[in-house]
């Protein structure tokens, strides 16, 4: 229904002036796609970067760049960073379901949580140092900060600038968006952590009440308080950093509910999942003709997105002995030595146009470790999946797909030839998954307005309006027992208990009154 | 931003075949509204009607009627059926806030409603009853069963039809439409039938709180029984109504939050509030003449809407003295035996063309009763209100106005020639009310899309898909403890004691044993 031609629906705009505070990595592509077409609608665009960021250049044409010197390279935007990481996690996972394995995992992924958010805070604490920086952005005069809260620096600078916000988020802080900012009953509401349906057995609503209370104490005590101290620090005590996170102004959410299970929301999240997709191109006569080669058999794409080095040598070789197994031609994109036995039906790439490919009338399957940019790519063309997730929200996002019967879930670390094949197969000839993934297709497609011109609309009305505050609850400024209504149930207990004493009381008072007389009468 | 014209961005529709069942008098007017629109987009409207319908006509040249001939006639159906009810309700209200006044308003109201909610069942009775009926329906092949869900007849039908449904609601059964299929906090969303901000002191809350148990008792006790002995005639004991009402596929919510507080709310739901403005046309020569008249003075408007008869003399008379005190010019709808005083500068109407009114350069306030239409009309234009709240929702409508420094409330059964001209003045003279309603204005028209074509792309979306259940949790199918989660933290409770007695009870056997050992020791 619609198409990113629909842009040209929306009116001129005033150009305006936008801050931008990206995470890196995968992030940053759809970031960086979001103010290309800010640019390209006439407002000037200033990105905030660190010296060694790994994707965000200093110099491109649709916007500026504010380079922040840290006195230590932050890791965390250095290529090998997450690679290392999931090269640890890989092999915790191997270990199989073990107490220790349990800790071990905690352990390695808070420890890395922590250590990610610690490192963003000395970003702020750079910035809010160097007074000469910070009066340039003052001077700038900027109407709205766009970030991604992921890593929330943005919002201590949007609060020091007393400018609106708005949020281009799937992950904020420690979980999921929405369980910042709307309720999250963990009757049906996943947890963000843990990979599981809405629709939940008694055992796994216990385990879901307990991630809820772990991902709460997370956030409270891993990563919330290298923020506060500097809230405290360059606010003082009356500021809350998880109000200042509660308090944007609008949230441009990577989520379609054709994905997400639906769950509660609020009046300020617009929700823009899928905004990068667009038709595909014609691919170079290189591929093309390596296309056509594959015949009625089509072709299988793999990618890995920016984890493309994180598979050990054991598992690829096993996936390119499975690959070599099939008629169908396979694009891989793999940028390290490639594995020995790759078939002659693969081709190894270190780059591909990945949406064109999907796009592609050939195309039979796409084997993906789950991260969002690729699921809503393929979605939208309505390839099916076979997926490997690897880290953090991988898994959960394969559940959703595999829970509407679209694609199919392989354990990396369990990984053989044999198994992997049989997932392949089971995709490419149970013909369930590409109808299913075709009809997610058609859903995701139909829309009033195309994501991404959902997402220029309300940046712009932050700017007209210079926030959206009617559009915002400002119930997160409560205090905790009086949002929960803690009080009013206590109170409500206490008149409950008080009439039912008095009721008591009397009777008994009467009882005794009855019976004392009775007894003088005997006597 | 986003104008009627805008229609003409949906795509050419294949026409379906859409199945109305409206409610009568106020409601009627932007049901009426959308049939048109989905008339001329090519669709075919049938709409179910009973032969003693007070507004919705046997013959219009935008849709079919059936007509349903009841036994009894449907006094609810009548004009004067309101009009007495508010009668008898000010007679209760200008008693006060005595307790006789309280168990008075309450018999009387909850009597009204379960009235209104008999009558409407006998509606589906004749329909499930009529064979003939019934199988003219299923032969014609809905697409879709639009409805207003304030009387929920149209629910059981698309039940029995297996046909998807789209709401077209702001009140269902006895409350607000958010309450049945969204979370509602009691501590910062308004009850329905309170008028308090979203900004509640802890008495507020309190009393917030007895208003959730008074509207969950109305709910389940006074209005859904005369649908659940339906359901469980024709439908069997498996299906539950309050589930049919909760499964609908889209909710086209008469909302907008630039007038209701900001709350929770579900993928499924659709906002339209003020989807029936457009723009205004130009006057009669006549009322243009009265109006050009009123000099730099302006005019001011007064309509109580289909409740226009609803004022007794003492009060209307009230109000023509206060009129007659103005410089600027009145045109007050009135369709009884006039006040005697009414001032040279009064034009009694007994109908007006109120949208052409509100939009005219001239206009200085609007005294309307706070009916929605009348309020969404006002805000568009962006004229300021002076309220005379009369019945239901009216008063926390006017309340919402208020809040934002929009509007004045009158209680209408204190009114004096005196209050009311201060009222007034007031709105007339100090200056934010008018930039305040402007501001409302400005926001309220800053929409991606215009409210009338959300609401036919929705209803054209659940033609197409046949449904929007992706866009629908289904947790309201869960048992009630499930959902509340009461189970989940019983477990835990038990889990917590449990354990806490194994650790007490073995600190207490070792400290025996201990203790033991040490006095065999002595001994």
């Amino acid at each position: 229904m619609c198409s990113l031609s629909a842009v040209l629906f929306l009116g001129e705009a005033e150009g305006g002036k936008i801050l931008v505070f990206p995470v890196d990595g995968s992030h940053w592509v759809n970031m960086n796609l979001l103010i290309q077409s800010l640019h390209s609608r006439g407002h000037e665009v200033t990105v905030v970067r660190t010296a060694t960021s790994w994707y965000v250049k200093e110099h491109a044409p649709h916007y500026r760049s504010l380079t922040v010197a840290l006195p230590s390279a932050i890791s965390i935007e250095q290529e090998d960073f997450f690679v290392t990481f999931l090269v640890k996690m890989l092999a915790i996972h191997k270990e199989g379901a073990t107490l220790s394995g349990f800790v071990k995992f905690y352990w390695e992924m808070l420890g890395t949580l922590s250590n990610i958010h610690r490192q963003a805070s000395l970003l702020a604490v750079e910035m809010f140092e160097n007074k000469t920086l910070m009066q340039s952005i003052r001077d700038t005069q900027f109407d709205v900060v766009l970030l991604d809260p992921g890593l929330p620096v943005g919002v201590l600078v949007a609060h020091e600038l007393k400018l609106p916000t708005v949020f281009n988020v799937r992950w904020i802080t420690s979980g999921e968006g929405h369980f910042v900012v709307a309720p999250s009953p963990t009757s049906y509401v996943p947890m963000s952590g843990y990979a599981v349906s809405d629709k939940m057995t008694f055992g796994q609503r216990v385990k879901n009440t307990f991630q809820y209370f772990l991902n709460t104490c997370i956030d409270r005590f891993i990563v919330c308080p290298h923020y506060d101290r500097l809230v405290d620090r360059y606010f003082g005590p009356d500021v809350k950093f998880y109000d200042l996170l509660q308090g944007a102004d609008i949230w441009l959410m990577r989520v379609d509910f054709v994905f997400e299970f639906p769950r509660p929301t609020m009046p300020n999240i617009a929700y823009i999942g899928g905004f990068q997709s667009t038709p595909s191109k014609p691919l170079s006569s290189e591929l093309e003709e390596f296309v056509q080669s594959s015949g009625e058999h089509g072709f299988i794409l793999m990618s890995l997105g920016t984890l493309v080095n994180g598979l050990p040598e054991e598992i690829t070789s096993e996936i390119a002995a499975a690959f070599a197994q099939l008629p169908q031609k396979v694009i891989w994109r793999h940028a390290m030595k490639p594995p020995k036995n790759v078939g002659n039906n693969t081709l190894l790439v270190k780059w591909m146009p990945q949406n064109d490919l999907l796009g592609h009338p050939k195309i039979k399957a796409f084997v993906a470790h789950g991260g969002t940019n690729g699921i809503y790519e393929s979605m939208y063309h309505g390839v099916p999946i076979i997926g490997i997730p690897l880290l953090f929200d991988q898994f959960e996002n394969v559940l959703r797909l595999e829970e509407r019967g679209a694609a199919k879930a392989v354990d990396a670390t369990q990984l053989t030839r044999q198994s992997f094949l049989e997932a392949i197969q089971e995709v490419l000839h149970n013909p369930s998954y590409g109808t299913n993934m075709k009809r997610l297709s058609a859903l995701h497609r139909d829309k009033p307005m195309h994501p991404l011109e959902t997402a220029l609309y309300w940046v712009e009305f932050v700017m007209r309006h210079k926030g959206a505050s009617h559009l915002r609850t400002e119930s997160y400024r409560m205090p905790w027992y009086a949002f929960y209504s803690v009080d009013v149930v206590c109170f409500l207990i206490a008149v409950v208990l008080t009439l039912t004493a008095v009721v008591v009381g009397s009777i008994r008072f009467l009882c005794l009154r009855l019976c004392g007389r009775r007894k003088t009468k005997k006597e």
